[in-house]
């Protein structure tokens, strides 16, 4: 196999060949066409069964067998920037093989277990929709599936959805939402050898810091799946300079909060942790979470084919699952690959992952 | 006068003429080269009695009686940047005649006056040297009194030395010192939606920014002059992304302290403050402050021509008198302006003051 000038997929290969030639097609966020092309003439070539569809840069493949119930498995193209892991190498580490490289993590290795399976499962129990898409490692407004959701929401209706999102191929179900404040604090500016006629802003952000500091998290039980909450500053900045005293400054805090708070219950807590301080507070970003979505028929189909000794976590960090729970599809996250490695320069994949990946998904789809 | 193409200052003029004239020959930091030409020509056309030095930008004028004590007077020539505040302009308020633009106040005015004293002095009762240097505003290593010091000590030797700088034409003693601190605390990177794996750097200066909320600063009286010292954080800085708990956060401290404490005390004091915590700290910048130095035979002429209803404050902010006190010379603040006016787009000079600091200063050196 190619992937030189015209990268060329075979989705019948091995999965670790399959994931390899996947991840060295580069497809750094806004550089997603030569793998979406790839996908696209693979599924093309290979897989008769289904109706093709491209989008942008995103691929779209669905049967239309009139089954009662629909499987929506999606995964996106792109991935973060290079930390100079391209291509991929294997290696063997504590007798274990991985593939190393950009991507193969955070999430190629779950595009390959879609892409051959894709090709694969032309009987299975439910219709399938598969969905290549672009640009979900960049602001929600560019996700190819804020685009479809607008444009094309047909496409992405479904009774469960599973997100290849890396899990380490157990199930992590739902995912916490995710909430940007920028508070900021005012003084007044003063020479630094004259402070008695200023006030420091930078002072004034003490118990904003020592409340943060002091934060017990909330950790939320839901069907039977813990979400621990995280509130932090992300970032501080203030200053004018090194002879005067500051009038202003901001921190931006990111609250994480579990999926039974909406986001008007996150804000009010965020102003409650906060009470009584003299702040300017902003909400700049906001997500809501997705509640873990196992209680569903689907859910429980694709549990029982996983087997039950599949790893069942909730999602800490907030994905796309959250788009599909606000669109009324239960959906979870499953997918090869330690999701603590996404984005990391050491981002790698076991091939043991890839391959339990694969095969619990094929139980799923041959039920 | 002109001051468009060859501008050239009359040292017989009116003193709030002269001023206005000095400070429309633009001279921000860099740039004070059309001014030292002015000053060098004045003086080598109207004060014959004075041997005149060039050395870069800086002027330097001096008799040579073979008096038993020589009084050094400088002042620098270059502003900080314009706000849109030049040329010059006058205006009355609330009764009071005003000199407006951008080295009004720090210290054109101060300026004004030594040159036109060093015209009109030929025969007071010490040895004269008149400085007048570029560079003050910017980094001390710029400082064109840094390079005289290094290059031709010599012209800097005197009894006693009094710094133009604005006091509103009253004697502001010594100076305090001040002292920058690099405060960086370190946790661990971590995605922010899993803050349990890291830690957050960003909290670690909690009780930082507390003990500087709550610092209760000395206020030390030398030789009857009261310095209040500051302790601040004068810029912070930290945060790697939206959704990464930052591993790094950094604050820079400036301490302003009395004249009466050395460097390595003001740096003890300070780690002191924040005994205990976790902090990296490390003293980025330094200048210590300088003795009223009052106590002389010089000073004691001064304060005694200029009379005993003369305003007698202690200075606190650092001026290039620690340069002096460095050296072993006595050294007071005396010039015409607010000191809280130096720097500000209002920046301007009563010219009662202009007139109050030439009328001091005349009888000092007619005394």
């Amino acid at each position: 196999m190619s992937n030189q000038a015209a990268p060329v997929l075979d989705p019948r290969s091995d999965i670790a060949d399959l994931t390899a030639a996947i991840v060295d097609i580069e497809s750094v966020s806004g550089n997603e066409k030569a793998l979406a092309d790839a996908v696209e003439a693979a599924l093309r070539e290979h897989a008769p069964h289904l109706e093709v569809l491209r989008d942008r840069d995103t691929v779209i493949a669905r049967t239309h067998r009139g089954l009662p119930q629909r499987v929506l498995l999606a995964g996106h193209l792109d991935t973060v920037p290079l930390a100079d892991n391209l291509p991929s190498t294997r290696r063997t580490r504590d007798g274990r093989e991985e593939l190393v490289g950009r991507g193969t993590c955070d999430m190629k290795g779950g595009v390959a277990v879609f892409l051959k399976l894709a090709v694969e499962a032309d009987s299975a129990p439910s219709d399938l929709t598969w969905i290549f898409y672009d640009h979900e490692e960049v602001a929600a407004a560019d996700n190819a599936l804020t685009r479809i959701a607008d444009e094309h929401p047909e496409y992405l209706e479904a009774d469960f959805a599973i997100l290849g999102e890396p899990t380490s191929a157990g199930v992590e179900g739902g995912c916490k939402g995710t909430m940007k404040l920028e508070v900021t604090a005012r003084g007044i500016a003063a020479h630094s050898a004259r402070d008695w006629v200023g006030d420091n802003a930078i002072h004034h952000l003490a118990p904003v810091l020592e409340r943060l500091a002091a934060y017990e998290a909330r950790r939320a039980v839901i069907d039977g799946l813990e979400y621990r909450e995280c509130l932090n500053a992300v970032s501080i900045c203030g200053g004018i300079a090194g002879n005067v005293i500051p009038d202003r400054v901001s921190a931006v805090l990111n609250y994480r909060f579990a999926p039974d708070t909406s986001l008007e219950q996150a804000e009010a807590h965020v102003r409650e942790v906060l009470a009584g301080l003299d702040l300017e507070i902003e909400v700049t970003d906001a997500a809501g979470g997705a509640l873990p979505g196992l209680d569903n028929d689907a859910a429980r189909g694709f549990l029982a084919a996983l087997g039950q000794d599949v790893p069942l976590a909730a999602k800490q960090g907030w994905t796309d699952v959250a788009r599909f729970s606000a669109l009324g599809t239960p959906a979870v996250n499953f997918g090869p690959g330690d999701p603590l490695l996404a984005h990391t320069d050491d981002e790698h994949v076991p091939l043991a992952d890839l391959e339990a990946a694969l095969a619990g998904l094929r139980r799923f789809l041959a039920a």
